[in-house]
């Protein structure tokens, strides 16, 4: 994805570098483990909006290089974290960690690598300003991720519900990426605090398409399982949104909770795309990006804005 | 334990007030699990130590309470997330949140905890100094655990193995308590330096009765099931100690692992003690406490040294 803009792909390779350099634990299996999740393929999208909301400002690439390493290490944490929740068996098309070392390890790995993160800030920031917007994102997420446990199941759930987790989750994570960058490049407070608010539409965007391809999507292309989310109890919204129209054709399948059988879900997922369950998110998704670049588009004129509504553009287009 | 020092039980009572403030998830249930344990009667000896290093210096004592608080948010997170590993049923006494809503939901209580603290340090901690020596410890701190990981089960595991990981995990916590308190209270880098070291012996003497109150001590007294490590395959001094008299006694029964029945547990104390695991261990545990006293005695002369070196003495007498 990010390797059609040439001044991003060699930053980001040197992101990943500095990640790698961080990883020095002895037990030499996870640490393997943790590099090939690092290196397996991920979009980098949350570095590469740092990075690019950096452009704005003559400003030491080194810094704002690790400052996006630190985004995407806390990026993957939240992943291995996930992985222990979702029970997960394989992630970018690589076995996960729980599954690999089981949940322990991947207890401490996540949590190895969100202090790697800290690490990380605390001796590139500027300032306590980053750190603090840094823990109070980290902190909505995880309120989000808490929240949406005590949902789970819930047949009952609205789209504001979904809407509300989501900023707390996907949204938040890009909203940092986005202030970081431009806030550490040396950009206004107030440029910072516009950057946040265009990455909380990106990420909602973006979690939105995520969402859409759990539906549409194979496993092979996603590099993950489809539909883990609904046997988990987690219901986003196509389903939400399909429900809305016809909520009794549902409630027999969502009723057999994590014991759906897989020609059951595939007839959920049948449902969710006759009821125009996709068809709404997609429209939602539409929705959340056209402002964005309507944000994007007051910035600076220059190759930075270029990129980033490029950017913001091709993400409503991808498959995976 | 902390009852006895009239100067620090009302900032330690402030310290358990502050963290419950923070604590903001409308997960209702788990809010309330990680009040419980929070205020669970845990010993309150990072913090503690936190605030007697502050006491040389004439310091905000909001701002000492608050980092305080951040370091038994941090030590609280990490509790949280050794009980899914270890699969533990009880802590103080208290059903633990793993078993109480599955492993699932003390992965995130953990995070939402570790975040927390952060959130504190970088509001109330002078410089990102500070926040380099958390992650920084931090960082050893997980080192130590994935160390631990790989290392389980192994019956070749070396005293000097044993010594490392335990530096690397409550001696680390005990050293940044110390090291906090004293950088953050104004002492010179060379007074928080030599605090550091001091907490370090603390916390190896703290963590080696802590191992032999396994051997020595009930369920009911330690307030969680005794001899848990041994099962999990995390064998601790008095074992390693008590091995190395004879190595043979032990092997058939640590061959069982995890399948190793309560009455086996029974005999593996029985033997430990008499090949006296516990008296050496114990031995270990006084000499480093001597060396803690005689740092804290080159310390200036007054209540605060008064009160670190009864602290510290007394905690080789605990039996809990």
């Amino acid at each position: 994805m990010w390797h059609e803009y040439p001044t991003l792909a060699p930053e980001l390779a040197s992101a990943l570098a500095m990640i790698e350099k961080q990883i020095t634990t002895n037990n030499t299996p996870v640490a393997k483990a943790i590099m090939e999740m690092i290196n397996g393929g991920g979009k980098l999208l949350r570095p590469a909006y740092c990075l690019l909301f950096s452009r704005f400002q003559d400003v030491d690439r080194e810094k704002m290089i690790a400052l996006a390493a630190a985004i995407e290490t806390l990026h993957t944490a939240t992943l291995i974290h996930d992985d222990i929740i979702d029970k997960s068996p394989t992630r970018r098309n690589q076995v996960t960690i729980q599954k690999q070392f089981g949940p322990d390890t991947a207890v401490y790995a996540g949590d190895y690598l969100f202090v790697v993160c800290f690490k990380l800030l605390s001796h590139y920031a500027s300032s306590l300003r980053s750190i603090q917007q840094d823990s109070g994102s980290m902190e909505k997420i995880l309120k989000g991720e808490l929240d949406q446990m005590a949902t789970r199941y819930q047949t009952k759930i609205t789209i504001d519900d979904y809407l509300k987790q989501v900023s707390g989750k996907t949204g938040q994570l890009f909203a940092l990426s986005c202030f970081i960058g431009a806030y550490e490049s040396g950009s206004s407070p107030t440029f910072a605090k516009n950057a946040e608010k265009i990455g909380m539409n990106i990420g909602i965007a973006f979690q939105l398409l995520d969402d859409i391809l759990d539906y549409t999507s194979d496993d092979d292309t996603l590099g993950k399982p489809v539909c883990e989310d609904v046997r988990s109890g987690v219901y986003s919204a196509p389903l939400i949104l399909a429900m809305q129209r016809n909520r009794q054709a549902f409630l027999p399948l969502l009723a057999k909770k994590d014991q759906i059988t897989d020609a059951e879900m595939n007839e959920l997922r049948q449902l969710v795309i006759h009821h125009q369950g996709v068809e709404q998110a997609y429209a939602m998704a539409q929705k959340r990006t056209e402002q964005a670049i309507a944000g994007l588009q007051k910035l600076p004129a220059g190759a930075a804005q270029d990129d980033l509504i490029r950017l913001t553009q091709s993400l409503l287009n991808r498959k995976a």
